[in-house]
């Protein structure tokens, strides 16, 4: 297994590195290289990702990714120019983010009934398409436009993608979360594209969310969730509330999956940077380790997924909820049960 | 005060018969007339809001709607032809949303510190310009497109409203709310126009945040907002989760406002027709309540406004929560509030 690893800004080396702990656990021959992209190199040489660069990338079997963003960098630039542009280049379009809440983790919601869903985030248009400008900047008469872009093969690639996902899971229940009252073209693409791939799938039950209704349920019944397939943006908001309602982005993980196999999938932590924790073994590495989950999950190995899954669910439920341990004992934790193949508690 | 009343679909028209009385004990005068739009017009008509009764609109003080929408009627025919036509037509681009936790009320959040924020919503641009369309309809080569339009002009007459409230509160901060590191144009215009008019208020504090962390705050940490200042779409997102976090959509209250005062402003609950419990009693009129609390603020009736509020404070404060009370027994306890001028308790 060839793996490129972006440590990036902030925590991200912190918690890669006790991510790359417990994938040696699992694959200890795993060949790792290591691209310093992010604030740092922007700084130092005004590169944000080189050709060079992505072309080596290209040659992985997978990218991990601990996070980019620093508030020494402009908003936008380092989003745009390095994480966008990774997903972009390399045909990200399914941009999945499980929310699972498990035992012995305590949410912001008084009633925590059971939580178990997946995302299947658009990833490379809709609103992220970069289409747009400004007209008469800086005048009276300034116009700015952001135009959504989506595409009846951009929409259906995922979801054809998130069916086959509810397929395989015991509920079988896949939502489409849109805005089809407000938003009339692209959510009659959305539609339809789900309503066609509905009848290829009538084990499949489809319901339909408004945006805006979904993160009421989110708070309030959240259990109603099992697969959901959305936009690039309403995927991005949504999912970092289900993070939220699960525990928080401290535990939440994401792939970035070219699902056709032609570009290496990239899995990252869905957490930031956060400059204001780096450097103090404060931040919680769970996230980047379920990440690595997904990537073994990705590239078929599946019983090393879930043995590192269970691990994490195993240390949810035991650690001290108030002080889980520094970055790097939770990581040694997490290491010391993958290779004691620990049974999963849930 | 001249008052046109759409009482709509669903619950809207037992919700609003509630409002109308509790109006009545604070103005008894008011001249009230009936405009029977929504589903049921349509289906014998055809008609959405036909010229003539726009016409007639305008020459009302304000507005009062119940809630449009059924199921009988194609997703996005009365939202866009009725709702959002009148919102478009009568330029009523400040949305105004306060979301308050009131004492008594138990949300969903387990640790439910204070909430009092209120998010100016803007109401008649952004993506919900109408602006876009389908190429290729039908075939592999589909694409719809989404513009989202955003004008100096439309952003800072809501930016300016925001400040200007914010400078009333005691706390006066404000949030703007958008994805400024993605949207990069429409982004780049609401930041400048946001800094700008900070200059002009120094005594406002400004913070900015992305509206997926936005709504992670809202659910770990609601009280850091006071006002909020967003777009049409993130305003329409965050307003329903504001509302969840506060006691849920039966509570929450909104004003379509042009405070240019050319045009009537509108007021109406935040939530839908609930059809599934329409002609059951079992709708809560609070939220039509608090939006004619919101209505006489908006016209000057700010002591009428403040003991209507007042007293769903008191009544929130001391019903069964389970069990509050049928549609018009809520509406006979409020109109009996306020016409006894009981003290506020909050
Ligand atoms: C950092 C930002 C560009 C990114 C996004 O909007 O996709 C982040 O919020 C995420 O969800 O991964
Ligand atoms: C019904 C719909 C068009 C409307 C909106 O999106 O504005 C509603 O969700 C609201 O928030 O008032």
């Amino acid at each position: 297994m060839r793996l490129a690893v972006i440590p990036g800004d902030g925590i991200g080396p912190e918690v890669v590195t006790e991510a790359l702990k417990v994938l040696g656990e699992v694959v200890p021959a795993a060949e790792i290289t290591n691209y310093d992209l992010g604030a740092a190199r922007w700084h130092s040489t005004g590169e944000l990702l080189p050709e060079s660069v992505l072309g080596e990338l290209r040659q992985h079997d997978a990218i991990l990714l601990g996070a980019v963003g620093d508030p020494s960098v402009p908003s936008g630039i380092l989003e745009r120019g390095l994480l966008l542009r990774l997903r972009f280049e390399l045909d990200h379009h399914v941009n999945l983010r499980p929310a699972r809440l498990y035992p012995g983790v305590r949410g912001p919601l008084a009633d925590s009934s059971e939580i178990d869903m997946v995302v299947v985030r658009e990833g490379t248009e809709g609103p992220y398409a970069g289409n747009g400008g400004l007209l008469r900047k800086d005048t009276e008469n300034e116009i700015a436009t952001e135009v959504s872009v989506n595409t009846a093969f951009g929409v259906r690639r995922v979801v054809n993608d998130a069916f086959r996902r509810a397929e395989e899971r015991p509920r079988k229940h896949l939502t489409l979360l849109h805005k089809t009252n407000v938003l009339e073209y692209a959510g009659s693409l959305w539609s339809r594209i789900v309503e066609e791939a509905s009848l290829e799938h009538p084990d499949v039950t489809v319901a339909y969310s408004h945006v805006d209704a979904a993160t009421i349920h989110l708070v309030t019944d959240p259990s109603r969730f099992d697969v959901v397939v959305t936009d690039n943006l309403f995927g991005d908001i949504i999912t970092d509330l289900a993070a939220a309602v699960t525990g928080g982005i401290g535990l939440a993980a994401s792939g970035n999956l070219d699902i056709t196999r032609r570009n290496p999938s990239m899995f990252e932590p869905v957490h930031g940077s956060a400059p204001d924790i780096a450097g103090q073994s404060l931040a919680d590495p769970t996230a980047a380790v379920l990440s690595v989950s997904l990537l073994l999950d990705h590239l078929g190995q599946k019983e090393a997924a879930r043995r590192i899954e269970a691990s994490v669910a195993f240390d949810l439920a035991t650690r001290d909820q108030s002080s889980p341990g520094a970055t790097q004992s939770i990581g040694d934790r997490l290491a010391a049960l993958v290779s004691s193949n620990v049974r999963p508690v849930a």
